[in-house]
């Protein structure tokens, strides 16, 4: 049995703390917050949890394992880091950290301790996603594109641009499902709001195939949209997080070649493509609940002495990328090559 | 009565001519082209309407006065300038040169001469596009952003990237509907069929002000995708061609500042932004064919000497940003500027 | 502060204990439950709640001024007479009995006491379900028809038809928006299991006016539906209680009479009618939980002595069109009149 | 070659005529319609074709070896007798007569004379319609139900119900895909126009199995609606026909008994349903134009002496059903049996 605390009670800790109490194999000893109204919260629902305002009582507490931190992200390197030293495994809320540098030393810290050091890297550990990791796998061919779109109204942020809040999700799900990294980034963007960090922004990602991918995270839409579109040489699929069931749909569509384009390409207006177009399938997925599922992977993971899914070095080829992103952005789309997140993958 | 040739009877001459037969105060006098078997297409269904191989032989032709150019773009140039030169008022499809100063050759011409020069931007003479400038104008408040997805599979072209292809409907669209003119630009994509043009490309425009326009145009889409957002302050805008009814979609969405965030930016998690969520409605649209529309704008223009919506200056100020986008296409995404085109406008 | 028990934590009853917590002027004091499985959830998400297995318990309780009831709806009767007879309040579950007889007894023995009697026909106190009154009174003009499609996959039941599982929405939201009350009914179905009763059913409700109803419900469909027309002569609604944000659509439509039709009407082909095309708007909705105002509204009534919009005078009319609708069933769709409804409304 | 002529140039012939002019192994020979302006149009698209205000005139003409009538439904009788009794082939729009007792008559008098009586269901020979066949047959299982919406705003007829109008085209279709006959229906409707045949209706058929089937038809919905629903126990299908590509959707779902319904019966609220949710999807359909395809058959029937898919039984067992439709819709839903079309068929 996994001891377990969850440090940081506001919009995502509640989630947490609602799995990790019903995770086998996992008990939930303590939540910290600063907020007194927060910890009174927790006590009404889990009078037998342990509730603190103070993080080093968490630390001190033999029966805790493991420390899940939700805190904002600015906070996740000191508490992450105080809670590796202490010898507790953790699991970090996304984005891991606020530099690549926070990000690479937990990761190091994790390993020199033999510590499991997750993220939480939620949807990858969804039905939806799981599928696509699959699909791109066996059957897509050769991944010629992925295109994201994630925009909704609101909630602005005033610590960190809408790339740090939405593409991060975005990031997280493409370094699960693709067989490439990413060698480069740009970015563009914008500030609606004097002062503030930009609630619109694009991402490219470059690759050394012919891989190309891009990202359109957006805080000031007047719909939500969560749609992704992966292109592949033999098929293709579009993921829709907002379909209620069919959510992934599997396109047996594509182009062919007729004959050598090398030798043919002279010959304006000669039509060397073919177009494919056979059945759409949507296959039926896992309907888990993500959290537990991760949660429970977690937990697996510390008792075998494994790496998550989604381990420190997820984490960090994600914040690294955000944090080149960031750079672009504030150049107004000026390519960022990104080699030392390379070579740490 | 004003007659009229057309030029070119592929893919898209067969619209002109069905639709300059039924013109009020047009007079169909000819059809060219090369190919005999599109020429025998035309004899069959309009008896009385002259057809020729010989680009010549409409230019000599005195009741022709006006000539419209729906060739491949590379001719575009040199038919229209021919055609200018003897007289003839012209219409030239979209895009209406192969590089700006093709088209800016073009506009002298016309106007050295006090001829009519258009370009067939159809979609500005659609009942949804005419609708968004209204309500652009009157309502939108600042405009924050216009994002436009054109996706699609095929029909590849040999020639020219999908920009040119595809994103031209878009600038058309922007030039018509925006308040104000791009100063950079800058585009990524990627060729996935080897020796060919890019099928896959994303721009990004640059304007002086607050405003951000992004376009994603791709032949090797597993769906078909028509949609634009146009973000502004007071409301927004969904236009999605694909919709039978309710193209256009107005609401009256946004955000509202609490606050001076100069002085209260400093306290990080407070929230400044306030959601302002309020009807949404579709308003009913013009449903008249837009070509119907436009060419019966240009026979008007010519009759009383004046200037078409889309004029020559607006197809060049078009084709002076595909040209920046191709040279931005080509060194990934560096940012071309636009001067000249701003001087122009 | 009013005290109240509920009765039943099967499917909704944690519904009615989680928003009953929460709710001004109303304290829970136990939960009643034949099964201990369920009464130790109560216990372990709420302490201070009493938890009981017998009925009676709950009665003799000073403290519990109200009851409210979620157990099968066999039972609905007899326990709510017993808290009438014992002088508490009752909100009890759709349908709120299992024949007429006993509904109208419930309905007889509540005034008698003068006690609030409430059903819970938790959809008209939707958002959406107010703002399609508000439409229907204001601005529909007469009411041609009301169409609804309510249409999923599972989950059958063994006691009752899907016209008592689904149709009792339908029933529940017609009561409240219309104008009229229907005067007869018919209903076809067909069960596709050997001694289960009918999974598919659609229902014709009859008005004295020129007004139709027809209701569509499937335990077996493919597809999840909840789709309700509304046709008025001067605008129609679309309500779609599946889409996330939009789901009051009304339309500005409609026909308009050219001329005469008695005088025309013998001239074949003649059209005389003149089709209206105006805007579509779709106004912004309160989100406010439906339990969660329904619950406050339940203790205001008992405070104020007044009655609830969903009283059981039209949970009666309700099980009394259902009662019909299973006679009509039983003989492939003859039509039955609804006489004594119409006397009791 | 068979030389045709078409006979009524309104709403529906100007395609016969197109599609006859392209249909290889036909020659369009002469177009009659009683308004000098409809012919004019003939002779300016198609000036080889003669034209004529005669019914007798195209009778005559030995050069017409099939007639397609595309008149008013109330003409048909009159003229297909005429051209069958002059030994003409005859293809009629739908419905096929304006009694079953006219369109008993036709089909007696073309299989005396050993003549091809073709019905224009056209959707029978759409790729949609027809994959649904060949999915009802392989696949689906028991059929359980049919169900169609078919609604939008207009056109409203003077002389025929929606049911004539709306409902034949579900009703050909049903004809084609079903593995049964209706034995008998009924069906409720209103008219919200005074004087005028009913502009709303709901049509039950029911059968000797447990299949059963329901028709939704409106002349006066805010939206258009075009979707069928047709549940097996083993498959389901969704069809849309708005749908630009995906019309036919597949579901492997369904119920699966557990355990003896019989002996389990009693055991109220003990499930016995389970319920299987598999992949969906949608297979690529033939898009031929359906008109062109049936027109091809219709030539190739007359050719090889055969009978087309939809003959003059399927339409007479069409006109059988509308007429007993409208006997129920005139009794308020009375159920009309259909013995007689039960025989012939």
């Amino acid at each position: 049995m996994i001891g377990v605390a969850v440090v940081g009670y506001g919009y995502w800790g509640p989630n947490l703390v609602r799995n990790f109490w019903e995770t086998p194999g996992a008990r939930l000893i303590s939540v910290c917050d600063l907020r007194k109204d927060r910890l009174t919260a927790v006590q009404s629902r889990y009078p037998a949890v342990q509730i603190t305002d103070e993080f080093e009582e968490v630390l001190r507490d033999s029966r805790v394992d493991a420390v899940a931190i939700a805190t904002p992200p600015a906070a996740h390197f000191k508490l992450a880091m105080k809670a590796l030293m202490a010898g507790k495994h953790v699991l970090v809320e996304k984005p891991m950290a606020a530099t690549s540098d926070e990000a690479r030393r937990m990761v190091e810290e994790a390993a020199r301790r033999r510590l499991v050091l997750a993220v939480d890297h939620t949807f990858v550990h969804t039905g939806a996603v799981r599928k696509m990791r699959d699909l791109v796998e066996n059957g897509l061919g050769d991944v010629y594109y992925y295109d994201s779109v994630r925009v909704n109204l609101g909630l602005f942020q005033h610590d960190v641009s809408v790339i740090w809040d939405l593409a991060v999700h975005d990031l997280s799900i493409m370094d699960y499902v693709l067989p490439e990294r990413p060698v480069a980034v740009s970015a563009t963007g914008m500030s609606h709001i004097t002062g503030e960090p930009e609630n619109i922004a694009y991402l490219n990602l470059f690759f050394d195939s012919r891989l190309i991918a891009h990202i359109h995270v957006n805080w000031l839409a007047p719909v939500k949209v969560r749609r992704t579109l992966i292109g592949g040489s033999r098929t293709m699929i579009l993921y829709d997080d907002l379909e209620p069931s069919e959510k992934i749909k599997v396109y047996d569509k594509g182009i062919t070649l007729n004959g050598d384009p090398q030798r043919n390409g002279e010959k304006v207006y000669q039509m060397l493509v073919g177009y494919r177009t056979g059945d759409m399938y949507a296959p039926h997925l896992d309907v888990t609940e993500a959290l537990a599922r991760e949660l429970r992977q977690f937990v697996d993971c510390i008792e075998r002495s494994e790496q998550p899914i989604a381990d420190g070095h997820a984490g960090l080829r994600v914040v690294r990328i955000l944090e080149a992103a960031s750079q672009a952005l504030a150049q107004r789309g000026r390519v960022i090559e990104l080699e030392q997140a390379r070579r740490i993958a």
